[in-house]
């Protein structure tokens, strides 16, 4: 059981694509430290093999493994899943919840990926994606976030090493916390859009969604960039068009897809990734580090939740 | 004369290619507060507008501008001319020196350009061009920079911000000195190459010249990336080659140039802008800041000429 310290458990790390040894090593610490015992099952071929490894494990790490109602079924002593990473519908909550098993996953280990990432697409948009044309430094120039949670801190704190006025919008944390985390509030979302950057950390919600829209984008001053490493949905694809028809300085800067791509590019021309970025697939969080400290904060959690109880991150089904 | 304070000047502001209006806004005041007269010959067409125009100038301030001996045979009351930039080739010293006229560039004012094209390259190749693979984090990774001045220390800065850690080799600067600056100070050149990142920061002199070898390069760690914004002829060309050919690890950042450009290009194929980044023409001080920022130093030291005698930026023939 959860919270039943000092007992001696099995733990499956069950990766079909395995951890860099590194990482492995850190994670074998982690349960060393507890006594806890360590079953590799890496790079398998066949669910077979799954199946089988689980039989006897009271807790397991997985990366993008499949945790159905058949792995769960074989897993009679298991107590806790949990996914090393953001995403989680490779595991079936249904499932899980029906048989009192805790899923979680580790959210926040990829904010500095995603960080970086931000700053690769901006400092390729400012200087022309190299092409030896005059561009413009980063420098005193002003960042907006939609949102101000662990994503959009990382990025803040980038863009505070490089000089940059930082403002954030996030409905959900006070303003004299915001401004404690280095950024200055603002009062309403459209008020966001008087800076250059604005890049945007909100969920997926009916609220959110499409919210990004023309007006919004018509008030950004002169090249007004829009930075996006949060959902597709959340902005309006037809009227980011328009606006990138409309206004040749607008910029947008995009790792979460774009179904109008191929228009998009047609419309900005030979300033593709100047005027408009988009990443090949939603990549900000796919670093080495990221993945690490991925699989250590899922090795984390789980001696957490046997020798304390912790359930933070616990997924709902 | 240098160094009479209070008189009355008049200045050229002399460029073929204008300054942005907010540079020149920049430049009026700085004269303004001395009372100078500032004159503008912006986008001219021919070289008679501007032998016409220096004849009652005490100074002028030129760009790329062309400053021969026909122009300073016009300029009969010119005491100082100052080249906004870096570059100096455009100023005839030998014809300044004869007519003991003090010629100045505004070195300096490009280094946070030129840091954050540094950092432009690595992100882009340590996130593999956007092509949404895999890739890895700046945080926590360890770069040397050879030669550790401004251009150097804003590179510093910034890494800094990223979380790296900071070495250097510079002859010229205590090692007390260097430490200070933020960077732990190594004993020997190839000391540097012991570091993922080693950012050349030197001058072409004999010394350097192609100083930056196979034998160094090949003591790289696993990743081991060369950025070179300093000048083309530091490092060897034909050994570069070869180590891109023997370490399919190892990456070049260049914006300086590369003869065998299509030769590096071929041997690393699908990973050029990964392991082989070469911007079109050395670009790393083409901003719009680095370049106002040239212009309004450029109107600083032609009134500390004047009104203190300053000549620290004097170029000599």
């Amino acid at each position: 059981m959860a919270g039943e310290a000092g007992k001696a458990r099995t733990v499956l790390l069950a990766t079909e694509k395995a951890f860099a040894a590194d990482a492995v090593a850190k994670i074998q610490a982690a349960f060393d430290e507890s006594k806890y015992t360590m079953k590799k099952l890496e790079n398998y071929k066949s669910k077979d093999e799954l199946l089988a490894a689980v039989a006897d494990v009271d807790a397991m790490i997985i990366r993008s493994d499949i945790v159905d109602a058949a792995v769960l079924e074989k897993a009679a002593k298991l107590k806790i899943v949990v996914r090393a990473g953001a995403g989680y519908d490779n595991i079936d909550l249904k499932a899980c919840e029906a048989k009192s098993i805790t899923a979680m996953n580790t959210p926040g280990q990829n904010a500095n990926a995603v960080a970086e990432l931000v700053f690769g697409m901006m400092l390729t948009s400012a200087r022309n994606n190299y092409d030896g044309t005059s561009g413009f430094e980063l420098v005193g120039r002003s960042i907006a976030f939609y949102g101000y949670g662990a994503v959009a801190r990382a990025v803040g704190k980038l863009a505070a090493g490089f000089g940059m006025v930082l403002y954030a919008y996030d409905p959900y944390i006070p303003k004299d916390a915001i401004k404690k985390m280095g950024a200055e509030p603002v009062d309403t979302v459209a008020d966001l859009f008087k800076h250059q950057y604005v890049s945007l950390h909100v969920p997926l919600t009916p609220e959110t969604k499409e919210s990004i829209n023309k007006e919004l984008l018509l008030k950004m001053p002169k090249g007004g960039t829009l930075i996006n490493t949060a959902r597709m949905e959340v902005v309006h694809e037809g009227q980011m068009l328009e606006v990138l028809k409309e206004r040749p300085d607008f910029c947008y800067l995009c790792d979460v897809g774009f179904k109008a791509q191929e228009e998009a590019k047609a419309i900005v021309g030979d300033k593709y990734m100047k005027r408009v970025i988009f990443t090949k697939k939603k990549m900000g969080a796919q670093t080495i580090e990221a993945n690490n400290n991925a699989g250590i904060a899922a090795a984390n959690q789980i001696v957490g939740f046997f020798e304390k109880g912790e359930t933070k991150f616990s997924l709902k089904a």
